[in-house]
C-alpha cells in the first residue's frame, strides 16, 4: 500500500506538464523584532501562492526565501511546482525581509544599523513561523508543512525545521552550506572547489590560465597607460585608476567565477544572470588561445572570456566591476548578513586559481565596520545559534549537494540519522535539483529528485498517520 | 556495567553529606539583544559556580535562572547540590537577565520598553547559550550539559533543550507549565488545582469558607466603616478607600492562596517567603472556627489565617497589599513578562473557591498596556515560538509535576517519547524535587530523584558513548 502510494506520486510527477509559474501575490504584516518588546513596528512581508493544485488541505510546500526578490526563487524552483499537482500542494513562496519589496522601511531600510539590525537569519525565520501559522488558518484540518530552499534559502528550511520543528515538518535543503562558518570547514575549500570545476571543465587547462593571469593584471595595472588599455579592452564603465580600483576588480573577477561554477547548468538558464549551457568550458574554451606569455594578449582572452559572464545577452554596453555580480540577487543585503551573522571564512592558497589570501576575521570585520557602523560581535554566531556539526537531534531534513558546487564544501554530505539524509549528485552545480527538470538534466539529478519524492511522501504519510 | 555504574551513583548520592551551598559569584558581558545588529550594547550576567566536585571534566550541572536573584535559586536547589559529587559535575547557576544584579541598565532597567524590552525569554536562552559556550573553553574535551530549572525556570531548561540541543544534552523540567498559554488547557485549571490543594488539606472545609469570603468582603468593605475595620483587623499598611484598593486586595487574596498552594512542602521552607510545615494545612486549620454567617467573623478569622503566609516570622508589622506577595521573586520583571510573552489565561468559576472571572485578553492586554505602554501583539507567542504541544522532536527532557501544584495543570503529564519523560508525583507541590531530601520528603518525591539520577546518567553514559 505504501509502496504503491509512492509509485502513484512519481506517475503523478512524471506524466505533469511543465509548469507556467503563476501566483498570487499576497502580503503578511509581520512584526520588524520577533525577539524583543522594544518596539511594536509592523512592516508587509511578500508571499506568494498557488493553490490550484491544493485540495482537501494537502500539504503545504513552502520556499523559504533567500537573499533576493522572491520571483527568482519562484521561478528557479521547478521541482516545487512540478510536484504540487501529484501531491496536491499548495506552494508557497516567502520573500526574505530585507530583499525585494519585503522592505521594513521601504527605501531607507539599509540606511543605518537601526533599521536594518533587524536583517537576520532568526527574525526571517520567525516571519515563516508567523506566516504559516496565519496560512494554517484557511484548512480545518493542520497541514504538514515541507519546507524547501536552496543555497541560504536551504539553510534557512534546513533551520526552520531544527529550530520549529512543529511549524515544519520535514525540508528539503539544497545546496545548503551550513557548515562554511568558522572552526566547521577549511576556510580554502570553497576556492578549491571552483578550481576543480574550472579545471575538469577544460581538459585541466583553465585554471592554470587564470592562474596567471593576477599577476597579469598586476604587471599590466602597474602603469597608467596599462590600467586604460585595460579599461577600454575590457570595457569597464569606470576606467581604473587607483589600486583600490583594481582591488575591486580582482575581488569581482573571483566572485564571477564563483558564480560561473554554482551556475555551471547543462543547460542556458537565467537564475543569477543569463548565462549559456556549461559556462564555465565556454568560459575556458574563449581563454584556451591565451598560451601567449604576454599579460596583455592573456588579458585580452581573459575579457572576452568573461563576456560569457557578463554579457550573454549581447547587449551589456559596459562592466561595472564596482557592482556585485550577483544580478538578481540582492548584494547590500547580504554584504550586511555577510559582514554580522553569515561569516564565511573564505581563502585561497597554493591549491587553487586563486591569489593566495589568508582569511583574517580582525580585518574582515574592521572592514565591515567600515561599511556598516556594526561592530562585529563574533565570528560564529552561527555555530552557536544552529549548533554546528551536530544533527543528531533533528529529522526529516534531506541536505542534497552537487559535488560540482563550490558550496558543497560547506555542505552536509553524510547522513546524519536515518531521517537527516544525504544525497550527494557527483556532477551537478549550485542547486540543479531543485530547477524544472530538463532534458539535459543528468541522471543524478533525475534520480535525486525521485528520491526526494519517496522521502517527502514517507514523510507525509508518517504524518497523517500521527495527526 | 551500566547497571553497576547508575547503583554506584545512587549510592554515593546516598551517603552524601548535606551541602553547604558555597560558590563563586562571577559575571559574564553578553548581548543585550542575540537577535538583531541594531546595537552592540553587553551588559554583566551574574552566575554562580562551584567547581569543588567537578574533576576530568565532568558534566555540567546548569541552573537556568528564573525570575529572581540567582541565590534564591542556588538555595533551593538543594536536588543539584547533592547530585554533584557523586557525578563529578560542575555546577553553574546562571541568573536570568532583568533579575537579581542582572540588569542590562541598572537601576535604570525597567524604565521604558526601550530599555525593558529584552526582556524576553529567547533572549534569556541565547544569554545560557552564550555562557555555556564560554564555560566549554575551560575543558579540553566537550562536556554534556544538563540544565535544571523549577517553574518558569524549568520551562526554560526544556526550551533551550529543545532549541539548542548541541548546548544542552538533557534537562530536568521541574514543575514546569509550559502548556499554561492560549489554547493548549483551560483557563481555570490552576485556580481549581488550587481549590482541591485546600479541599484536601481540611477535610473538605476550607475552600466553602474561602468561597464565602469573597462576598464577605464585598458586603464589609461596602461602607467607609467596615472598611476602615477591616484596614486594622488584618493590619493593612494602607487604609482601604477607593474600590481599586478593594480590587487590589482580592487580587493579593488570590495570590496568596495560589502561592500558598505552591509552597504547600511538608516542612518549614524559606523560598518564597517563610512558611511552616504543610501552611495550607495550617491555614485552613485557623480558618475552621469560621463557621459564623458574620462577615467580619470571617473576614477576622481569616485575617488570622493569612498571617500563616504574612507573618510567620512574627516581624511584619503591617501588611502592604499593593505589593506582590510574591517576596523573593522578582515581581516587577515578571509582571511585564507575564504582560508580552508569558501570558498565561486566567479564570475561575463555580467549581473552585475564587470569585467568578471569566478570561479577557483584550481587557489583559489593555491593562497591560496602561501598565507597560506595549502593545501586546498576541497572546500564543510562546505557543508559535516553542511548538505548542508537540514534543515529538524533542529528546532528554524530564518533566516533573505535582499534583498538588497548581502549575501541573499546564504540565506535562505523560511521556511524549521514549526519551521525553514524564513523571507525576501525586502528593508533592511546586517542584519539591529539586529541593534537599528532606526527612519528610514524601516517598513519591524520594523515588522520583531516583529516577532522576537514573535516567541523568543513562544520558551521560550515551553522551559519552557518542562523543
Amino acid at each position: 500500500m505504501e509502496i504503491t502510494f509512492i509509485a502513484m506520486i512519481l506517475f503523478l510527477v512524471h506524466v505533469q506538464l511543465i509548469q507556467n509559474y503563476s501566483y498570487i501575490t499576497k502580503y503578511i504584516e509581520v512584526p520588524l523584532d520577533h525577539f524583543s518588546f522594544t518596539n511594536s513596528y509592523m512592516f508587509k512581508l511578500r508571499y506568494f501562492v498557488n493553490d490550484s493544485y491544493w485540495s482537501d488541505c494537502g500539504p503545504i510546500f513552502f520556499y523559504t526565501g533567500n537573499e533576493g526578490n522572491i520571483e527568482t526563487f519562484a521561478e528557479n524552483s521547478g521541482f516545487m511546482w512540478e510536484l504540487a499537482p501529484a501531491f496536491r500542494a499548495l506552494l508557497v513562496f516567502a520573500e526574505h525581509r530585507y530583499y525585494g519589496e519585503s522592505l521594513p522601511f521601504g527605501n531607507a531600510s539599509f540606511s543605518n544599523p537601526k533599521r536594518l539590525g533587524y536583517l537576520t537569519s532568526s527574525q526571517a525565520l520567525a516571519d515563516y513561523v508567523y506566516l504559516l501559522q496565519y496560512l494554517g488558518k484557511y484548512c480545518k484540518k493542520e497541514n504538514p508543512v515541507i519546507a524547501f530552499g536552496g543555497s541560504y534559502g536551504g539553510m534557512l528550511s534546513a533551520w526552520l525545521r531544527m529550530k520549529y520543528p512543529s511549524s515544519v515538518w520535514g525540508a528539503v535543503a539544497s545546496s545548503a552550506p551550513i557548515w562554511q562558518f568558522q572552526g566547521l570547514v577549511s576556510c580554502e575549500i570553497f576556492n578549491k572547489i571552483i578550481t576543480f570545476v574550472f579545471d575538469i571543465s577544460s581538459l585541466h587547462k583553465c585554471p592554470k590560465i587564470i592562474k596567471r593571469s593576477w599577476s597579469a593584471i598586476r604587471v599590466v595595472t602597474s602603469t597608467s597607460s596599462g590600467r586604460r588599455w585595460l579599461s577600454t579592452d575590457w570595457k569597464l564603465c569606470k576606467a581604473l585608476t587607483t589600486p583600490e580600483d583594481i582591488h575591486t576588480l580582482t575581488d569581482w573577477l573571483e566572485e564571477v567565477y564563483g558564480n560561473l561554477a554554482m551556475a555551471n547548468y547543462p543547460y542556458e538558464t537565467d537564475f543569477i544572470v543569463p548565462l549559456p549551457a556549461h559556462p564555465v568550458k565556454v568560459f575556458c574554451d574563449r581563454l584556451f588561445c591565451s598560451t601567449s606569455s604576454e599579460p596583455e594578449f592573456l588579458l585580452h582572452q581573459l575579457g572576452k572570456a568573461l563576456s560569457v559572464y557578463t554579457n550573454y545577452t549581447g547587449n551589456t554596453r559596459c562592466i561595472d566591476v564596482s557592482q556585485s555580480p550577483n544580478g538578481s540577487l540582492g548584494d547590500i543585503g547580504w554584504d550586511f548578513q555577510a559582514c554580522t551573522e553569515m561569516i564565511m571564512p573564505m581563502c585561497s592558497g597554493d591549491l587553487d586559481m586563486f591569489e593566495n589570501e589568508s582569511w583574517n576575521f580582525t580585518k574582515y570585520a574592521e572592514d565591515c565596520y567600515k561599511k556598516w557602523k556594526v561592530g562585529v560581535r563574533r565570528a560564529d554566531s552561527v555555530v552557536l545559534e544552529y549548533g554546528g556539526k551536530d544533527l543528531k537531534t533533528t529529522s526529516n531534513i534531506i541536505f542534497s549537494n552537487g559535488l560540482l558546487d563550490p558550496w558543497s564544501g560547506g555542505g552536509v554530505l553524510n547522513d546524519a540519522s536515518d531521517s537527516v539524509l544525504a544525497v550527494v549528485m557527483p556532477d551537478v552545480a549550485h542547486h540543479l535539483d531543485l530547477r524544472a527538470s530538463n532534458p539535459a538534466d543528468p541522471s543524478s539529478v533525475r534520480n535525486a529528485r525521485k528520491f526526494y519524492i519517496r522521502v517527502i511522501s514517507e514523510w507525509l504519510q508518517k504524518y497523517y498517520k500521527e495527526h
